[in-house]
C-alpha cells in the first residue's frame, strides 16, 4: 500500500505491508504549481516506490493539511497549499491507476496514534500535533469525529490573550503555542535568529535559562493548558496526546502542560496527558491505514 | 410510561402515552432529606399519575440534574441536589415494580429537542438551556455523547472575565450568563431586587432603557456568544438550540446572541442558532423517550 502524506513544504510517501511496516520512503518538495502538479507529483512518488521495493502497490491513501471533506473528496481550505475546493481525491483518480483513499493530515495522524500509538485502548482520545498550527483529531465513543472538516479547530480557541492570529480573531491559541509562534515570538523578543532554528531548539534554550526563550515558553505552556482545558470540559477525554514539532523537547514540557491544566481543571477528570510516539511518520502511517481500510470495504 | 425530572426545587412528572402526549401531570418540592426520600417521592408521584390517568404506567423514566453517569446508574455528583455518588438508578429499582430508565436532565432534554423539538433532522446538534446553570447536550453524528457524565460543561468555559465561579475556576460562563448570575449580578448593581425576580424580566429591562440591566444584559450576550465560538471550533455543530429561563425572553435575545457569534466567528460555518420549542418540559419528555426506548431494548 503506498501512503502519502502532502504538506505545506513536503510531500512524504512510503509504501507499507499489511502490517504497516514500511518497505520504502521517498519524499519531495511539494510541488508549487496547483493541485494538478501535485496529483502528478503523488503519481511520481508511486512509482519511485514502486521502484524501489520491487512491487506494485494495491492501493494509495494520500491526506493534506486544512479543512477536509473526506466524504466529498474535496480539499475545502488550505493555507499551507494555497488550495480552495479542490476536488483532489478526484484528482488522483484521474492520474492514479489504483484505488484512492483521500482524508486529512492531522485526523489520520490521530487514526495512527489511536490504532498504533499512544492513544491504542482508549476510547476517547484527542491527539494533538503542534506544529505550524495546531488541531486536534478527535476520537469520540470509539470513531473519529470529523463534522465535515471543521472539527477539532483547537488552535483557534480563545485562550484570552490580546494578539491577533492569521485568522482574523484575536486570543487564538496557535498565536502564543505553535511551534511557528514560538520561535517567531522568541526571535521577536531576543533579536537572535541563530537561537531559533526550531520550536524545540526554543524550549532547550528557557530550560538553559535564557530569559527570552523562557517568557515565550511560559505563555505557551499557560496557552496550551487553557486550551486542553476547554477540550476536558466540553469533551471530556481520556487521554490527550500531544506531538508535534514543540513535544520533540520532551516529556519535561509535556509535565509542565499536565502541572499547569491540573492548577486549572476544578471538578473535571484530568486527561492522561501522553506523547506522541509514532514521530513526523504518523501521518503517512494513518494515510495507509484509510487506505487498508477502503480496500476492505470499512468506513476509516 | 411515568417521567419524572427531579429539580433542585421541584420535581416534575407526567404521564405519556407511547406518541409521547401528556396524558397527566403532578409536581412536588422535591424533597431535601436524602436520595432515599427522593425515591420515595418518586414513587408516590408515579401512584398519584396512576391513580388520576386511571392507568399503571408500562415504566418510568427519571432524569436528575448535574454529572450522571447513566450506564452505571449513579448521580456522581449534583451541586443542587447535594448528592454524591449517588446510585439512584439502584434505589429506584428498590421502591418501584416497574422497568427503570435513568438519566441526566440536560441530556433527556436535548434528547426530547433533537426527536422532537428545535433540532429535529440534523445529526450534529448542541443543545444548551441557560437556566441556573448551563450545560449542553451533545448530539455528535446522530449519537448523543456524554463521557460517562463529563460532556458538555459549557457553562464552566473560560471566556476571560475575572470573576470566581462556584466551581473554584475564574471566568466561567456560568458566572456572568446563566440566568442566575444575571439576576444576581442586576441585584448587585441596581440594589433593586424587586425588577430581578426572573432572568427574562432583566432581558425586558434592558430593552426599556434600563442601564443596570443593559450592562449585565451585554456580558450575558457577549459570553454566550464566546461560548458557542469554542463550541463551533471544537465541534462545529449545524444547530445550536438555545432555551431555559433565559431564554423566554425570546428570539430578539437570540438574534443579538446571533450576531455577536458573526463577529466573533473567522472561518468556520456559522451554526443555525435556534430557540428551544418543548419548554419547561423538556427534561419530562426526553425521560419518557429513555424509558420507551429502554422497554423496546434501544439504547438511547
Amino acid at each position: 500500500m503506498a501512503a502519502v502524506d502532502v504538506g505545506g513544504t513536503a510531500a512524504k510517501a512510503v509504501l507499507l505491508d499489511q502490517d504497516l511496516r514500511v518497505l520504502a520512503r521517498a519524499h519531495q518538495p511539494t510541488e508549487r504549481t496547483g493541485p494538478g502538479a501535485v496529483a502528478e507529483q503523488v503519481g511520481r512518488l508511486v512509482e519511485e516506490l514502486a521502484g524501489r521495493a520491487g512491487t506494485d502497490p494495491v492501493g494509495i491513501g494520500v491526506v493534506v493539511p486544512g479543512i477536509v471533506d473526506d466524504q466529498a473528496g474535496v480539499a475545502r481550505y488550505s493555507a499551507n497549499l494555497g488550495w480552495r475546493d479542490v476536488p483532489f481525491a478526484a484528482l488522483l483518480r484521474g492520474r492514479l491507476d489504483l484505488p484512492v483513499a483521500f482524508g486529512h493530515d492531522v485526523t489520520a495522524c490521530g487514526l495512527a496514534e489511536w490504532e498504533l500509538g499512544a492513544g491504542r485502548g482508549h476510547r476517547t482520545v484527542a491527539v494533538v500535533p503542534v506544529g505550524t498550527g495546531i488541531a486536534a483529531a478527535l476520537l469520540l465513543d470509539g470513531r473519529p469525529y470529523r463534522a465535515g472538516g471543521y472539527a477539532g479547530e483547537l488552535g483557534h480557541v480563545d485562550i484570552g490573550h490580546d494578539l491577533r492570529c492569521g485568522c482574523g480573531a484575536t486570543g487564538c491559541l496557535e498565536a502564543v503555542a505553535s511551534a511557528a509562534a514560538l520561535t517567531r515570538r522568541y526571535r521577536e523578543r531576543a533579536g537572535r535568529p541563530a537561537h531559533a532554528a526550531d520550536a524545540a531548539e526554543v524550549v532547550r534554550s528557557a530550560w538553559a535559562g535564557d530569559p527570552h526563550a523562557a517568557a515565550v515558553l511560559a505563555d505557551a505552556v499557560d496557552g496550551l493548558a487553557r486550551g486542553l482545558r476547554l477540550l476536558t470540559m466540553l469533551l471530556a477525554p481520556e487521554v490527550v496526546v500531544l506531538g508535534g514539532g514543540l513535544f520533540e523537547a520532551g516529556a519535561t514540557l509535556l509535565d509542565a502542560v499536565r502541572d499547569r491544566l491540573a492548577e486549572l481543571v476544578t471538578f473535571q477528570p484530568m486527561p492522561r496527558l501522553r506523547l506522541a510516539e509514532l514521530g513526523a511518520e504518523a501521518g503517512c502511517l494513518g494515510a495507509g491505514l484509510l487506505a487498508w481500510r477502503a480496500v476492505a470495504g470499512e468506513s476509516p
